[in-house]
């Protein structure tokens, strides 16, 4: 009966990878040919070794370097000691995020990404010690299946100078409706999403019309990623009041929301003006948002991201999930999170169908009828594929990306671009 | 690795037990001959029984009977679970408290009085299953010692009609100090607690002050039980700012407390007007509070105090921990919640020495140099010590006592006692 104790940690890996990604159009450019992960293993005297998967920027590399030195000898239960830790390991570092599109740069965030990444391995740990799923160590699964919802992009045909990739162009809103349509039709997602902020306001407005027509049922969310000042985002909360679901960051700042928020009743949901626990005492108060999406890549892991959940919960906000680009390991992650969250009542986000590469095993967990199933193995449920950690690492090398950059891609067809917000 | 998998309930023990309890005068009356508690005892498929502790009082224990047959079957790990079936056996209750030193009755509250009644034997369970602590299901332990308060009381020598017990009377200023000199004697506690509201306000101010002079070192709580006036309150206040280290419910309701935080340096600290996850959000922008005390019992668990832990670091509140009449059972599962929450930073409350019977086994926890040491064995680290429950319950079939109800004393020594506060 003894046997997860004495589950130290011995050893830490860490491996930057490059995953293929389309040229989906964002507030601020274009994904960059190849999109960033770090896989981190985490390995224990007791021969068990957890997986987890982080950004793979280099200021994300940096801090969990940085951070492993401090947490060999950890118990692999021992999460409060983990951010001690890494708190410690941290301090005085320069605050950055891998990219702008989940709000400013701060320790907090940086202490509390890096605490994720390692967070998510430990409790994968835990659960293959212990012969349980992360969702049981978490409070028990409230749901066996996780809705996720259809993350609809403007995209290019191809990235500039290369062959148009194998989800073509989608560049105005016959396009949008068509490439729902695909997606829903190959997934069943009963929920949508636009990824707003890229074509003029109107253009975006009437896309979201059409799916309403191609979807009565569908709720749909749009997300223009703070790239509307406040007059625009309430033209717009005007023309679509009664057809989104919620409006997303529609521009920057708790302020800026407020002000959005107290003159549309559709509900305002962030990832960007509250992104870190210092920032929910004043958006509670100034009344900013209505809905709040978890991301436990930077909220500071799966544990924090239900402390997140009964504030959400306390204060009446809604609670969604926010992604980024990520691959089988946080699609896991993710699916034991939500699960185990009860208030977590909205349709999660999630970029797996625009992802052509993975670093898992087949088999354990896919999005099907609009949503994942709860893997049955232990801890996360699901297996490494060393042979494709090694060859997306090959990739890594190979590519040359280190950090995230949106206005690259987008500079080489406007060199006048700057991505600054707002931009309508 | 697998052995934790298919813990299921499959059978709950709840045995109600009465413990002789010293005339501890409070701001409603005096402390009954005896207390009452239910020793619960949740059985599993695996042959692992978890245990915990609960109030005893006849409302507590139609609660806890009701849930019984809705958790046969449940999943050891599951307390979502656990929560959302015993809010389904609880629906349309009559809400009702074990005490109304502890606010007034919701049902929100008396679902997370039953829950966390057997919340903390389920931890119990997977602590045993998996061979872990409690606390290392809860995060990890962040001290291996827990801080305790010495809780100061006025008492009488005995009850009305009775021998005097061996504590003896504390009526005065000398006697106060007297039983401060025994507690810290006798388990070297750090830090003073005075149970107020029971002489009239300038003879406490006198007691504290003479608490000062006697123990210059030991920071000084004093807790009146909202039996004051907001402007008996400020009286106290302006005359003790800068003795004590916070004072707690003053007087009565988020709106009194915030009328009196407002004109005080001294953080105002309560148990009374934010007892559940309803309350915060008023009490927060009202300022009403700085320091909130936790109390699993009817927060709902080990988990949801982590929960309020949360809470309170994320608005800037202090955390301490509020204390009934309790055994060693709530004290092993309230030391390994100390001990797993970082910004528990008050000692704890605690009736520990008060009490001169036992349901545990000696030997696992004690209070020793001002706090209990985390116990090593697994889960909570107790073990039931089945003779004295068998003893205890028997003095609960013979005392007659089937709430409490701190008037009834009172009474006996003045006919015409009320216990209707603010008295002062």
């Amino acid at each position: 009966m003894t046997e997860s104790r004495g589950l130290r940690v011995v050893g830490v890996t860490v491996t930057p990878i490059a995953v293929a990604d389309p040229p989906l159009l964002t507030a601020i450019g274009v994904h960059q040919p190849y999109a960033l992960r770090a896989i981190v293993q985490v390995h224990t005297d007791a021969g068990i070794t957890g997986i987890s998967e982080a950004y793979g920027d280099d200021p994300t590399l940096d801090r969990l370097h940085r951070a492993i030195p401090e947490i060999i000898g950890l118990d692999a239960f021992d999460t409060n000691g983990l951010v001690s830790r890494v708190s410690a390991a941290l301090a005085g570092i320069t605050p950055d995020t891998p990219t702008e599109l989940v709000g400013v740069a701060s320790i907090e965030k940086a202490i509390a990404a890096t605490v994720a990444a390692f967070e998510v391995a430990l409790l994968d740990i835990q659960g293959k010690a212990t012969g349980r799923r992360v969702c049981d160590l978490l409070g028990g699964a409230a749901r066996d299946r996780v809705p996720f919802s259809a993350y609809l992009f403007y995209k290019w045909a191809g990235h500039p100078g290369a062959e148009p990739d194998r989800f073509g162009a989608t560049l105005d809103t016959d396009g949008i409706v068509a490439q729902a349509r695909t997606l829903v039709g190959q997934y069943g997602f009963g929920s949508l999403k636009l990824k707003g902020g890229v074509r003029p306001p109107d253009e975006e407005i009437e896309a979201v019309e059409a799916l309403r027509d191609a979807f009565p049922d569908h709720p749909i969310r749009l997300d223009p990623n703070g790239n509307w000042t406040v007059k625009t985002s309430l033209h717009v909360a005007h023309r679509l009041a009664g057809v989104l679901e919620y409006l997303e960051d529609p521009t920057d700042g708790i302020a800026g929301m407020a002000a959005v928020a107290e003159r549309t009743s559709i509900p305002l949901a962030t990832n960007m003006c509250v992104t870190t626990f210092a920032d929910l005492p004043d958006a509670i108060a100034a009344r900013a948002v209505q809905i709040v999406l978890s991301d436990h890549h930077f909220w500071g892991g799966l544990r924090a991201s239900l402390d997140l959940a009964a504030i959400c919960a306390t204060f009446g906000l809604g609670l969604s999930m926010h992604s980024n680009t990520h691959l089988g390991i946080s699609l896991a992650a993710m699916t034991h999170l939500a699960a185990a969250t009860p208030n977590l009542t909205y349709a999660c986000d999630t970029h797996s169908p625009w992802k052509v590469e993975e670093v898992i095993e087949p088999g354990a967990i896919a999005i099907r009828d609009g949503a994942a199933n709860l893997p049955t193995g232990l801890g996360l449920g699901v297996t490494l594929d060393e042979d494709a950690v090694a060859r997306l690492h090959e990739q890594y090398e190979r590519c040359g990306i280190r950090r995230r950059d949106d206005s690259i891609g987008m500079r080489a067809v406007d060199p006048s671009w700057t991505g600054a917000r707002p931009r309508f």
